[in-house]
């Protein structure tokens, strides 16, 4: 494959290679690259606004993960963001950061993930920075979205005997993560004085076949815009929202914490995903520890009145997984014998080892 | 001095002790840090969103960078390129990727300056994202603004005839990076083997003392709020403007390439301060090839209708320097003995060595 140093091109000529034939999808977007800033017009709508900051070593590992990928999954971590206000995601920005290791291609293939979830999001990249890094990859994507004031959802609106529904399934792309994990130490310890690159293939094929769900989930999330839509078609308006990136158990905590109140979810009805529950049971893993602090699933969490009930049942991939208590009643988890354990965050903190 | 682990707070807990205190300053801000999303509401206005990043070991070094200066200073960069549309900044989202290195003070230290710019410009801290690093500070800031449709001013309004006007002083920034940069060297040779933070320090007074202004360029940049303000009540709209971030060659060519036209300007209305003149001198430095490729002045570069003239005349700071030519005729230094000479850009290619 072709290698050119971006000192080729310069940090200008970069920026227009990769956004010189960017077309806007959103009428909002008045002018995006190429200025001081990107003006947009939002008329009477509430401005959204997220932002987000991926550290090579720290949040992707690039022997597993394609350029492509990462960029796509960039992007699509603000959306669901915006989406978890209940709002339309618009505009992005994109910084980043880029070691010598680095060609033209490179960032070629990352910007291609970034627009193609662009192009799938209708949503518009309008502005960013891009510098050297003296070590590795850095990503900063922050994400403008709009939403009628009235629509918005915010974590702070639940209240006692509402429901609480999550999407999809949860522990997924943890155990995705996990897959990918171990594969590469096997791929290290086997591959020792060999070209790392081509080694193996016919085992990690093996090794990955069956479970490229798990795979699809850590390495190509899709933020929840269906869900988004199908609430609105139904007429339900959540009560508090938000999405799950670092694990169900410390979403609920931010949840009952800004709502000033108690939370009360069951075990069974946690959805889990079955490829996801075989790799558990291989991996000595709790599943259902994985489901709760495991992250990365970017599915939505959210609460709502007890009178929509008749109104959730039918959509599609939305699962009632327990009510909102009391206060002084906490957050528990219920589990298959009716047994009640206290909910803690276990979720990710990486200023700790 | 006090050190606390990053690790004893977590992520969530710095977040929290960073931003606990957080007032708004700005009526569009209706939800700051704290949800998915920041939200706002902009009612009639455009909006403008800018971004900046700046990495450890690229865009500063911590020794002899102070923490709250970098702060500031990266918040002051940000906003400077919404007054170089003509707008006014309201909000910005912080993302900070913190190797353990640094303590909770650094980062409060960090965080001080960023709110101390925050509170001068009167803009809003309303959300951002907190992460761990491998390897040093990286900070990336957007940053939204308002303007009425009609005030914004781009890069592509140059035309024939156009008064070609900059703010304040220029080269003084890059000339304070030299002689933090000679500073340091010197420290370096002379404290091998000795506590280097003690070292020297009445050594490095003599060398500094007389010469605050270039190292407050350098350090503790402000933005051109006065001069967009100055403008307006002198009933002067730009025809182009942006500020002068990588030299005035860089920015005259991005102002004349957009709008399709060229310009002369003249080396000795460069508006050059004596400090820096005499820095210059004393490092055998040609002071004009500071001015035009120096960078970091945050200055604004501007072009404005020849009958705005009588107007733009009184205004305090405001330097005439040359005026916009045809196309063909590109892009021209004229110098003190009458003699063409053809401006280049030099401006910062971090992708060189």
């Amino acid at each position: 494959m072709a290698r050119t140093e971006i000192s080729t091109l310069g940090e200008f000529g970069l920026i227009r290679h990769l956004t010189k034939d960017i077309k806007h999808l959103q009428p909002s977007t008045l002018k995006g690259v190429g200025d001081d800033c990107a003006v947009m017009n939002f008329d009477q709508q509430r401005v959204l606004m997220t932002t987000d900051m991926l550290l090579e070593g720290i949040h992707f590992n690039l022997e597993y993960v394609p350029l492509k990928h990462l960029g796509y999954k960039a992007a699509v971590v603000n959306f669901s963001d915006i989406y978890a206000m209940n709002g339309t995601p618009t505009q992005i920005t994109v910084s980043l950061g880029i070691s010598k290791r680095f060609s033209v291609e490179d960032i070629e293939s990352l910007y291609a993930g970034i627009r193609l979830a662009c192009e799938r999001y209708n949503v518009d990249l309008v502005g960013g920075d891009t510098c050297s890094s003296m070590t590795g990859l850095t990503i900063s994507i922050t994400c403008l979205g709009t939403a009628k004031e009235e629509d918005i959802v915010y974590r702070n609106g639940a209240k006692l005997n509402d429901l609480v529904c999550v999407t999809g399934n949860l522990g997924t792309a943890y155990l995705g993560l996990q897959l990918l994990e171990r594969e590469l130490m096997v791929q290290r310890s086997t591959n020792y004085g060999n070209n790392p690159s081509a080694a193996n293939d016919g085992q990690q094929i093996d090794a990955f076949e069956g479970r490229e769900y798990l795979l699809e989930r850590q390495l190509k999330p899709e933020a929840r815009r269906d869900i988004i839509a199908r609430l609105r078609e139904a007429g339900v308006k959540p009560t508090a929202m938000m999405d799950i990136s670092d694990g169900l158990s410390s979403e609920l905590m931010h949840i009952c914490s800004q709502s000033k109140v108690g939370c009360a979810i069951y075990e069974d009805k946690i959805p889990i995903d079955y490829q996801a529950a075989a790799m558990a049971e291989e991996m000595n893993l709790n599943i259902v520890t994985c489901a709760l602090n495991g992250g990365e699933d970017y599915e939505l969490l959210f609460t709502c009145d007890i009178n929509d009930y008749e109104k959730l049942v039918p959509i599609e991939d939305v699962y009632l997984i327990g009510h909102i208590t009391k206060p002084e009643a906490g957050l528990h988890l219920i589990g298959r014998n009716g047994e009640q354990l206290p909910l803690k965050s276990q979720g990710w903190n990486a200023f700790n080892e």
